[in-house]
C-alpha cells in the first residue's frame, strides 16, 4: 500500500441520476477499503442535502461546490471551454492540482475525455490518450478495446502507443503478464486492411510488446487477444455496438413471451438462469473505463451508471492510484 | 413474373460443407418455386454421385464440371487469377455470358466478390460495389450494413453509391418504399466524425435519399434506419463482432450450466426459448447476402451455410432475378 493520502474527485453531478447515484456510490465506496477520502464536487445544497440520508466516516468525505453543469446533450470541447464552473471542470483541475488523485465521472464521455486532456494535461510524451474499454469475452474476463473512442482518426504512432498504455495498464492494474495484444482487421493475413492497419503492424512487429497479429470484429468476445488495438472511430461504434446487446436480448425475450403463455412461461423460466449466465456483461460491475495517458487517473462510467457501477469506479480510480498507474505509465513511455 | 428463364450457378464447391449441403440445398429449392433452373458448378463425379441421393426433375438441375476449388484459406485475387478452372470462376463467367442470371456461392466471401467484379462486371457507373449485410433488429426485420466488406477505405462518392444501390435494393427486392438511410458515426452530431463522414454526409444530405442523418454503433440492433451506411473496414468489423453474439451467448449459458444442478435444469428450461426468441439472428433464415453493383445477381453465404441456408440464397437470387434488380439499380445510377 502506498503512503500517500489518495482523494477521488467525484464529478457528482455527471451522470443521469445525478446526484442520487453519485452520493449512494460514495458511501458504498468508503465500506469497502479505509484508505482513502472522497470529495464530492456538484452543487454543495444538493449534496449535503442528500448525504444526510446516510451514515458514515465525515472525515472522508467533503463538498466541493460548482454551480454549473455539463450534460449529456452539450458538446464537449465547448462546454469543457465554457463552463469553467461546472463540476467535471472543477474536479479536473483539482486533479491537475494534485488536491485529487483521481478524477471519476460518469457524465458526458467526450466532455471528461477532453477535460482530462486540457484541465489534467498528458504525461509526458503521450500524444493522444486512448479509452481502454473492457468488452466481455468467452473466457470469462474482458479483452480490452483500445481506444474505444477518445480520438477518430488516429495514426500508426498513436495506435502503437495505445497497445503501449494498455500492456502496462493490465500488467499494473489487473496483474495480468505481458498481455497479448491484437491488432483490429478485416482478415489474419499480413497484407489485410489499409494503411493505416499496415504501418501500425509494422510498429507492433518491430517491438518488444506481446503482439499476435491481426485479429478480427469476431475475435473480440472470443478472447483471442486481452488487448485489441483500433482507431478510435471503430473502437466507439464496435463499444456502442457491444453495448446494445443486452437491450436487444431482452427485447426479444420480451416479444417472444408476449405471443403466448407457453412462451411467457418460457421466458420466465430463462430469466435468472440467463441473467446469471450473462453477468460478466453487466457494465455496472466494472464500474468505468479508464482513459490512459493522462497525468492523473480518469475512470469515466456510464450515464446510467447504478450506485454500485459508481462504487466498482471509485474503486478502480484507488487501486489504480495505489499501484502507482499514471508513474508506471510514465516509465514505460519515457524510457 | 418474368418471362425470361432464370437460371442460379451454384458454386456447388464453396461452402465448409460441400457439395453435400450445396446439392440438398438445391434441391429443397427446387421444391419451393418451379420457374427456375440450377446449374451446379462443381466436380461432376461428385456431384452426380451426390445427386443420386435424390428424386428431383432432372430438367431443372444440370451439372457443369470444374477441376479447380478455391478454398476458405486462399488469398482472394490470386486465386481468381489462378484457379481459372474453379467452380467460382467457372459459375461467374456464366453470368457474365448470361448462361446464368445469378451466382450463388457459400465460399471464400473475398474470392467470392473479386470474382464477381472480374469475371462479371460492374454496372456501368458503379465504382465499387457493395456487400449489404442484414444485422437483426429490435423491430423484428434486419437493418442493411453497407459496405459489410467488400472494399476497405472507401471514399465519400462510393459510400453514397452503397446508399443508393441499398435503397433501390429494398425498394425493389424488398418492397419497402423509401427506406431509411442512417451514416454510421461516433455521434448523432452533424460535425461528428472525421473527413469522410463530413463529406458522405454533405452528398447524403443533398440526395433524394431518405437521410436520417448519424446513427451511432447502438442504433444498428435498434433498427433506428433500415439503411446502415459505412465503410467496408469498419462494416466487416461490426458484421463479423454481430456474427459473434449467438457463439458467445452459447458459451456463456453454457458456462454457467456447467456449474451445478440447478443452473443446468435453469438453462435447459431456458433453451427452447431463447433458441425461439432469437430465431431473427439464424444467418440460415435469410440465407446470404447480396454484392449489389454487379451486372448480375451475386449472392454470398457462410461457408457454415446449412441446406436451409443453400435453400435460400437461391430463392433470393431467383426473386432477385425476378423483379429485374440488375436493371432497377442500373436505371438509377444513370439517370
Amino acid at each position: 500500500m502506498s503512503e500517500k493520502i489518495i482523494s477521488i474527485a467525484l464529478d457528482a453531478m455527471g451522470g443521469d441520476f445525478a446526484p442520487q447515484n453519485e452520493v449512494a456510490g460514495a458511501i458504498e465506496a468508503l465500506k469497502v477499503e479505509s484508505d482513502f477520502n472522497i470529495i464530492l464536487v456538484g452543487n454543495s445544497k444538493l449534496l449535503e442535502n442528500e448525504l444526510l440520508n446516510y451514515q458514515y466516516d465525515k472525515t472522508r468525505i467533503s463538498v466541493v461546490n460548482s454551480t454549473e453543469v455539463i450534460t449529456m446533450k452539450d458538446s464537449p470541447t465547448k462546454a469543457v471551454k465554457e463552463k469553467v464552473n461546472s463540476s467535471l471542470v472543477i474536479a479536473s483541475k483539482m486533479v491537475h492540482s494534485k488536491e485529487a488523485t483521481a478524477l471519476v465521472s460518469a457524465g458526458n464521455t467526450g466532455a471528461v475525455t477532453i477535460s482530462s486532456i486540457l484541465n489534467i494535461g498528458r504525461i509526458k510524451g503521450v500524444n493522444r490518450p486512448t479509452i481502454a474499454a473492457p468488452i466481455p469475452n468467452e473466457k470469462g474476463s474482458h479483452t480490452r478495446l483500445s481506444d474505444a473512442g477518445a480520438f477518430v482518426d488516429s495514426k500508426a504512432e498513436h495506435l502503437f502507443q495505445f497497445a503501449k498504455l494498455t500492456t502496462v495498464y493490465l500488467e499494473t492494474v489487473f496483474n495480468k503478464k505481458n498481455p497479448t495484444v491484437g491488432l483490429l482487421n478485416v482478415g489474419e493475413e499480413e497484407s489485410k486492411g489499409y494503411q493505416l492497419t499496415l504501418d501500425t503492424r509494422e510498429l507492433l512487429e518491430n517491438s518488444n510488446l506481446n503482439f499476435i497479429g491481426n485479429v478480427e470484429g469476431k475475435d473480440i468476445m472470443k478472447g483471442k487477444a486481452n488487448i485489441v488495438v483500433c482507431d478510435g472511430f471503430v473502437g466507439n461504434i464496435v463499444l456502442k455496438f457491444a453495448e446494445s446487446i443486452l437491450p436487444f436480448l431482452k427485447t426479444k425475450l420480451k416479444d417472444y413471451a408476449s405471443t403466448g403463455l407457453v412462451p411467457k412461461i418460457q421466458i420466465g423460466l430463462a430469466k435468472s438462469g440467463l441473467s446469471k449466465s450473462l453477468k460478466v456483461a453487466d457494465p455496472n460491475l466494472y464500474g468505468g473505463v479508464p482513459l490512459l495517458g493522462i497525468n492523473g487517473i480518469t475512470i469515466i462510467g456510464h450515464g446510467s451508471s447504478s450506485p454500485i457501477g459508481i462504487k466498482n469506479m471509485i474503486l478502480e480510480a484507488v487501486n489504480s492510484s495505489k499501484v502507482n498507474l499514471v508513474e508506471k505509465l510514465s516509465e514505460v513511455l519515457n524510457k
